[in-house]
């Protein structure tokens, strides 16, 4: 196959700009001294935080690599899967770690580029963004390319298209390492983050009344670490993991629909490409001095739009080469890149504060707290309509006009490359959506570091479009959720046909199986959003007296004379999350083979189909309800209904203080959680067979 | 069929009973001329409330009348359904109106009594309560009645089991008008109660911060009326819908099993003796004064227990009389009987404030309302774990025990007959359900009118122990919901196959129709949600509007020296209510329709799976969470963290604001929207079908 050169270069093409991006970057000036030492502090927490959060994962990963181990010994996989476990689980993990590295140097360069002038802050955050965005592809296509080569040499003897089917059925089984890892890494620095916000801002701003990122506050070092470990390095192993899971899983439904090698060349010259197209893009990403806000979203939106565009023509060519008599697998691309962007739209109407929505909530404010809260759960569950309906539009799309109504296995792969189509520019998408955390962390050590206020407003004009472009992020990244979920489910039906081809998966609605499926499918997200909420709950908790008892107990500590004690914070987040991350992440992985073994095959389908459903709503509502929240708040701080300090903004901020977990723990996570249930049922699908014929 | 005279008879008794406990009520002492002043108004303004709203909804019914009439001219339906949604909407209209006509007339009654003794005070409410329950139980078994007779002698000319497949046929289209009327009273009258209520705690005790209940507040009125039409007019038509939906719909399963006669007896005999079961427990519910609440509790259990002692055994014989070869339905009795006693265990166990849960959710008001919010959101969530697995675990053994594995239309039968078992003690679950507004508002008459102390005690004491019940009830109401949901969809299978007996239902999960059904099923829920809270938080923040200006404008208000305007607010929630609830209420009837017109029967299929689990949990974590935030405040309002007025009181407040239009709104409502879809999907059938064949 081709194609595979070009996926090896692409990566390749990835890995060298993020090479050089993260030169760019370095070669920045650090600032003063101050600056540099508040951005090692930060540097030092995420590093500590990221070595104890990879060495408890790797104690899951050795564990399950042993089982998969044990399962290859008896047949019932084969043996390069427990290794693709792993090396998903290295690379994503390594993708997280790189764009933490990157981020953590890049706050103080942010800083001191914004001082100079705005373009300089915008270009220094963007460039470290890219270095994200980046690595993630480079280090997605390196992954596949180097099994391709592997596997295709094992199993040489067998003739092209039996080896194409071979290959692509081990590399289904690559996402669960990259799964794994990604929940991890959300649940977990997702409670790292919010323990960490949500204590420092209750103590700090409602209690004691300091600004945020006052460094007087003890909690202001774990929250600065907090936006790195979170909202950097756990959406990169996230998105890592929704790009390498659509490939895959595409590549696989190619096969089923019998279109072996030409089928498998057509995702992955997709995502060759779009490390191409996402490259060119990034060149248009600039902006003069003195630009608004609103030019500032138009540099960003430029270079994702040309980087769009360029695919949509490149996916024309692509299908016509290799599929000619299929030209309709080319509304499928099209209509997964739509969806991103439409659902990218939504979600900006939802949560930005130019439109009504959000301003609707901010007035709520009036009324206190409760009509806040009750305003923001319900502008969330209402938000969730139009996202339902663009998937389903696609799905409908991609499935027919692929000529699923002839052949559903070709449908199938329409809607797998319309997850693929979505996620093909996900280089730059992806550096847009992580230059945000890095925009408020240089915000954040501005205030520390008494920078001029002209420099606060530039960084905050970044910061402030970071939370459009990361709401348009999240849009993005639940969409594909969705369509590589689909697509997962597909693939876990073809693999079960591959092992018994005459079982009949058809879900008659009135099988009790089927619905006792369902049923424990769609609470799992109501669990898994419980049980990460309830952590951070727990975790803040833990914060909030530890920075209350550090006011009380380091004199001179409000007046500024004393240092707080920053590093008993970090650590207090790391500890909380690390041992509160690690039931909700069983659940995800042990709940289906349970299901599996009690329901059998059916069970199981039922069981992904109403996780998938109920887990893709309730993601996009905590996403929502938290983005507006948030914006809500900032509308009022620049001056809407009393502003900053007034009754409506206190009521705005507990809004936004619920929004934290809902948007960046239990939301997110939420994504991975959809897909990897799917991917531990692909997994373990022989074993759950083996055991229902018994 | 014999068993129809035991319908006919326990109907009677059903009727007879609430009769003479009405005229024990009645002849009952109003109290002082200012108490009957007080109770007049509420019932004045319940009275204008439902009066409106019937005459709102009378346009919606006779718009579907003449659709169904049409469809019937046209040979899509029998000429009886059109007359049947009459008849079931005329009837839980009605038994909502007794019911709040008995308790607007007990509150003052039930205050009087309690100036005597608890004994008494708890004997009103509860006698007030039983009307309400028995006035379902017996209108319901009548409903069923008339309409056997009716159809039995339209298809005498066919001999008997063919007979009977008529007629359930045709009653199981019967419940679209209850659940029509269910919905607008759920919800309208959800939206009036927690407009009033937040309204008027917003501005009352959180603002002006005088107590709840004060004469002072202008909403005052206009809270004690919503009581009475929300939580017990709006359960009342609530709970008849299901009553009714489960008998009928498992009738219809009998018939598709193969028992016709025999099958269908069954649930009549077990609704029919259910309710000499349930007359039988009232008797058992009594307390002596100086009762601590656990022997309020006791009382009020032991009536319960004991019916479902009796229909145990009763279930035994009726059908060792009946299908003597089919004993494991028994087991499909049993375990609905029991599913409903744990759930309204599990319910009482995250909501009261006995219990850790709710405990640590008080705790959690130490550190603001912030975290009330997000630890209340994770009980929720959490609470609906439980719930799903006993409902799953009820399904799987009524469906095998009834024989399902060999034939699964036994299997489905037996789900319904677990459905009927759960609801056949209704008569008395939903007395000691609707006694709690009752007391609720005696307690209110008593704090208007200044009653000695001992006086708001006992009523708090009853109240107290109403939320308990009410949770309960809440749990049943859900659970039985869901079952009812399961055997609808069964039905609506069923009724398809009867017109294209060949047509494959099976729900193959890669179909993209299915994907798409389930996705917009699994939404419809968060949508109705939206709305109805949205509704809540709209007509809310008027009356906070017209109470601050009545504050404002009104001189001498706050001394007590001025009367407050209470009918004007009144008013505002009417017509709000009236205005607001039409969007949701259509929501639920157009879609599944449009769906069926757009992906067909297997889309449907989809849409009310996706819809009934979704609703499911999003119901009981909406009930929860309000349940248990509610008790929070309690809790502290006893003394616990600082007690009344302290910061954690006034953060507990905001999580009892925003729990009310969870509990009394949104989440009963979503019940009766999952049981709704389903019949419309039924009665649309032949239409739908016929489209889908052009």
């Amino acid at each position: 196959m081709d194609a595979i050169y070009f996926v090896s270069m692409g990566s390749l093409l990835g890995i060298i700009f993020a090479w050089v991006m993260f030169l760019r970057v370095k070669k920045q000036p650090e600032g003063t001294s101050e600056m540099a030492r508040i951005s090692e502090a930060v540097r030092k927490g995420a590093n500590a935080y990221l070595k104890r959060q990879y060495s408890g994962v790797a104690i899951f990963f050795i564990a399950v690599f042993c089982i998969l181990l044990i399962m290859a010994f008896n047949g019932f996989l084969s043996f390069f899967t427990p290794f693709a476990f792993l090396t998903g689980g290295f690379f994503s993990g390594l993708s997280g770690f790189i764009g933490m590295r990157t981020a953590t140097m890049a706050n103080c360069r942010t800083a001191e580029g914004a001082s100079k002038s705005l373009n300089k802050g915008l270009q220094v955050a963007f460039s470290a963004g890219s270095v994200m965005g980046f690595t993630v592809v480079g280090l997605g296509l390196l992954d596949l390319s180097i099994w391709y080569f592997i596997l295709n040499a094992a199993f040489q003897h067998l003739p092209v298209e039996q080896r194409i089917t071979e290959i692509t059925a081990n590399m289904l089984t690559f996402g669960m390492g990259a799964s794994s890892m990604a929940l991890f890494a959300r649940v977990g620095g997702g409670i790292f983050t919010k323990a960490a916000d949500v204590g420092a801002d209750l103590v700090g701003k409602v209690e004691a009344g300091i600004p945020e990122d006052d460094p007087r506050n003890p909690a202001v070092i774990a929250d600065n670490v907090g936006d790195n470990v979170g909202d950097v390095a756990g959406m990169g192993a996230d998105l890592y993991e929704s790009y390498v899971g659509s490939i895959v899983s595409t590549a696989a439904l190619a096969v089923a629909a019998g279109y072996g090698v030409k089928g498998v060349s057509i995702p992955m010259l997709l995502a060759a490409l779009g490390v191409v197209a996402s490259v060119i893009g990034t060149f248009f990403v600039k902006t003069e001095e003195g630009a608004s806000q609103k030019n500032l979203l138009k540099a960003l939106r430029t270079g994702t739009y040309i980087s769009a565009a360029i695919i949509v023509v490149a996916a024309y060519f692509i299908i016509k080469m290799m599929l000619p008599g299929h030209m309709g697998l080319y509304a499928a691309v099209l209509s997964g890149l739509i969806a991103g962007v439409l659902i990218g739209a939504i979600t900006e109407y939802y949560t930005s504060d130019t439109y009504s929505p959000t301003k609707k909530l901010a007035e709520s404010s009036e009324t206190g707290a409760a009509t806040v809260i009750i305003s923001g759960l319900s502008l969330g569950m209402l938000s969730t309509v139009a996202p339902v309906i663009i998937v389903s539009i696609s799905v409908l799309v991609s499935y027919y006009c692929s000529g699923g109504a002839n052949d559903f296995n070709l449908g199938l792969y329409g809607i797998g490359l319309s997850a693929v189509g979505m996620l093909s520019t996900l280089g730059i998408t992806l550096a847009t959506d992580a230059y945000g955390p890095i925009a408020d962390n240089a915000g954040g050590i501005a205030e520390m570091t008494h920078m001029d206020a002209s420099v606060r407003q530039r960084t905050d004009a970044l910061d402030s479009l970071g939370n459009t472009t990361a709401a348009t992020g999240k849009g993005f990244a639940i969409g594909s959720a969705a369509l590589t979920a689909l697509a997962l489910i597909a693939s876990y039906v073809d693999k079960v046909h591959q092992i018994q081809p005459d079982l009949n998966l058809d879900l008659t609605i009135t099988n009790p199986k089927v619905l006792v499926g369902l049923f424990i499918g769609g609470v799992l997200p109501f669990l898994f959003a419980a049980l990460t909420m309830e952590a951070v709950g727990k975790a803040a908790q833990s914060i909030v007296l530890e920075v209350r008892r550090q006011f009380k107990t380091i004199a001179g500590i409000m007046e500024g004379k004393a240092e707080p004690d920053y590093a008993s914070c970090v650590d207090m987040c790391t500890k909380s999350a690390q041992k509160l991350m690690i039931a909700p992440a069983m659940i995800a992985v042990i709940i289906p083979i349970v299901i599996g073994l009690l329901l059998g095959p059916e069970g199981v389908c039922a069981l992904l189909a109403g996780n998938t459903v109920t887990g893709f709503v309730l993601a996009v509502m905590m996403a929502n309800s938290g983005g507006a929240w948030d914006n809500a708040k900032k509308y009022i701080e620049q001056g809407a209904h009393d502003g900053k300090g007034s009754s409506q903004h206190k009521a705005a901020v507990v809004g936004d203080t619920v929004g934290d977990p809902f948007k960046d723990t239990s939301g997110p996570s939420i994504n991975i959680l959809i897909k990897l249930t799917s991917m531990v049922s692909i997994v373990f699908a022989s074993l759950v067979l083996a055991f229902h014929l018994l």
